[in-house]
C-alpha cells in the first residue's frame, strides 16, 4: 500500500459521500491545556484550577480553540493518505457541546458529508466533512461542518457532471 | 475608570447591540505562522516558502485557525472591560476569505449582533459577536458570528423580558 518513494495523495476523485475517518486518541494535558490559552484565550477558568473549580466548567478546562486545533491536527494525521488540500474555506455551526477538561481523551470522526465541482475551478473540488469529536465516555464534546478545497487529479473531467 | 482594587467586569446588561469593539492590530510573522502550523496544521504551504510559493495561495500563509486564535486573542484583549464570559457555546459561518500571509497586519471589529436571555437560566445571557478580521490594505480574510455565555450582574430581572 505504502509507496516509499513519491507520496500518493488523497485527491478530490478519491473521497466518497458517506466514507469515514477515525480520529484516533489525544489526550489534553495541563501543560497542553494551560499553554494554548495563555497564548489565545486567557480566561481564568482555562489557566488556573481554584477559578476553574468556581466556574460554571467546574474545573480546568481547554480552550474550545485549544480543541478544534487539535481536531483539524488528528484529522491531517489519520488521513489514510495525505489530503491533496489547498486550503480550508470555512467551517459552519461549530458548537461545544461540553467542556474538555484535563486529561480528557478526545477522538472522535470526519464524514465526508458532501462533494461539489464547479464548472468555474474545474483544478479543485470542495470537501465537505462533518467532525464529530468525543471524549473518553464517548460524549461529543464538539461538531462543527468543515469546507475544504481539495485537488483534482484529473480536471478535464468535466467539473459540474463530477460531482458526486 | 480604572480601578486598581477590584476588577470591574463587562456584564452583559453592559453590552449594547450595535457596539462595535476594535480588535487592534496584530502582525504575523514567520516563526508565528511555523510554529502554530507546525503543531496544528502542516500543509506544506503554512511551513515551507517553496511549497508554498507553488500553491494556489502563492506565498507562504498562516493556518486558518491560527487567524481565529488570534482574533480570539484581540476580541479578549480590547474589550474595554474584561468580558465575564463562561465560556464560548460555538459559532456560525466562518469564512476564510483571503490569506493571511508573512508579516500581514490584521485586524479588524467584533460587533455585538444580538443579546438573548433565557428564563431558564437567568444568570447568564448569549451575546452573539459579528467578526469581521482584515488585513493591513483593509481586506476582509476572515468573518465569524460567535456565541458566547456572559455572566448577568443582576440575575433578579427577568430573563426573557430582559433581552434586548
Amino acid at each position: 500500500m505504502n509507496n516509499p518513494v513519491t507520496i500518493d495523495y488523497t485527491h478530490f476523485e478519491d473521497l466518497e459521500v458517506g466514507q469515514v475517518i477515525d480520529l484516533g486518541a489525544t489526550t489534553l494535558t495541563r501543560d497542553m491545556i494551560v499553554s494554548f490559552a495563555t497564548e489565545f484565550d486567557p480566561f481564568p477558568f482555562h489557566l488556573d484550577e481554584k477559578a476553574a473549580n468556581a466556574s460554571l466548567l467546574g474545573g480546568l478546562s481547554a480552550s474550545g480553540w485549544h480543541t478544534g486545533a487539535i481536531a483539524l491536527k488528528m484529522l491531517l494525521k489519520n488521513f489514510p493518505k495525505k489530503l491533496a488540500s489547498a486550503g480550508g474555506l470555512g467551517f459552519k455551526n461549530l458548537k461545544w457541546k461540553r467542556p474538555v477538561m484535563v486529561n480528557d481523551t478526545i477522538g472522535g470522526s470526519a464524514t465526508v458529508a458532501a462533494l461539489r465541482r464547479t464548472r468555474s475551478n474545474p483544478q479543485w473540488g470542495v470537501l465537505t466533512l462533518d467532525m464529530n469529536i468525543t471524549n473518553q465516555k464517548g460524549q461529543t464534546v464538539m461538531v462543527m461542518t468543515l469546507d475544504n478545497l481539495v485537488e483534482v487529479r484529473d480536471p478535464s473531467t468535466d467539473g459540474a457532471e463530477a460531482t458526486k
